[in-house]
């Protein structure tokens, strides 16, 4: 099963204008992300002490529950645009000891060796397009789900394929007024996607469409 | 109080593409109100009988409640675009008996004698702008609040003017793909309008903010 979640602004945004590697997000893309950051079931996986528990945290748990494996895109892995810079290696944003502790697929037009990297995460760099990511996803993740992490783009393929089996929009109550839509360039089909249920917590509501 | 409220899609459309007399709410606009059309609270006051009650009649109520005047644009009210055409005379969408039963504004920038319907409601034509048309709107309202019913540009002349008071968006979980957005030029600001409440309804999430 290939489930998706993504943080998105009521204007339908998931990314501030101006992505770069300073700022990843965008301008006023970390709004999109508050209501995550005090969670405690987001504090302890990065080595965090303390945090919240609310209506959140049951969705937060349900989505990092039975992942084996994470696509994402080359954009949500980071660093400069284009082909792999020897001089400004790039390992993600995520240090030396990744948090998620299983195999990972990044989408990507350049080759690059697999990066192995602390605590069980390696990264694999696949140039053969979202399908053989998916295949390559599905096999390491074994009886486990795939979960795509993003970003926007990685998104629309999947979803414009019909390849999302489950997909949890945290609809954050905020304008970002420009960036990068979700739902842009998609046309009007979800592919058999439904709203199964809704979860109102502090700060986002999420949104969580399966097929029923 | 100025109280607006909207079905908006999941990418953000409060209205399909290609709107026009024949098909006001443009292509797949329809679905943007599937929820409302079964309720006893919306079938009622339309003359039919018979109907739903569930979580978003409270919210329908709601809207409904302390209106003393409705505010609309002039594409809402409808009609072919330009100066009123004496040989293709537009009353509105609604018949001789309109439901709203109170003074409504319609923005235009074509004068156009006030215009009486049965049942208590008349049309009246504003061409100074959306602050005159506020303003005869809240005199005529009394104590009661002004409803702004759309279209799109209305709505965002309104909020990017910071004039509403409470905003419920009617979310519905579906791609239109195309057509009019309601956050669509208006920028990052929602003018101290806050999220305070989230209502999970049959084919609807409510979101209705207002200021804390």
């Amino acid at each position: 099963m290939l489930r998706f979640g993504i943080s998105m602004s009521l204007d339908g945004y998931v990314a501030g204008p101006d992505q770069s590697v300073d700022n990843p997000l965008g301008v006023g893309g970390e709004d999109l992300h508050q209501w995550v950051f005090p969670l405690e079931v987001w504090r302890a996986p990065h080595g965090l002490e303390g945090g919240e528990v609310n209506e959140s945290t049951p969705v937060v748990q349900a989505m990092l529950a039975h992942v084996g494996a994470t696509l994402m895109g080359r954009n949500m892995f980071g660093g400069h645009p284009g082909p792999w810079d020897a001089k400004r290696p790039w390992n993600g944003w995520w240090g030396d000891t990744p948090p998620f502790h299983h195999p990972v697929f990044v989408l990507t037009h350049h080759a690059r060796p697999p990066l192995k990297m602390k605590g069980g995460t390696t990264f694999t760099f696949v140039t053969g397009g979202i399908e053989a990511a998916l295949d390559a996803a599905r096999q390491a993740a074994g009886d486990g789900d795939v979960w795509l992490g993003g970003g926007a783009k990685a998104a629309q393929q999947y979803l414009g394929a019909g390849l999302v089996d489950e997909m949890t929009i945290s609809l954050v109550p905020v304008l970002l007024g420009a960036g990068e839509r979700l739902f842009e360039g998609i046309g009007d089909d979800l592919h058999g996607l439904a709203l199964v249920r809704t979860v109102a917590a502090p700060n986002v509501t999420h949104l969580i469409f399966a097929r029923p």
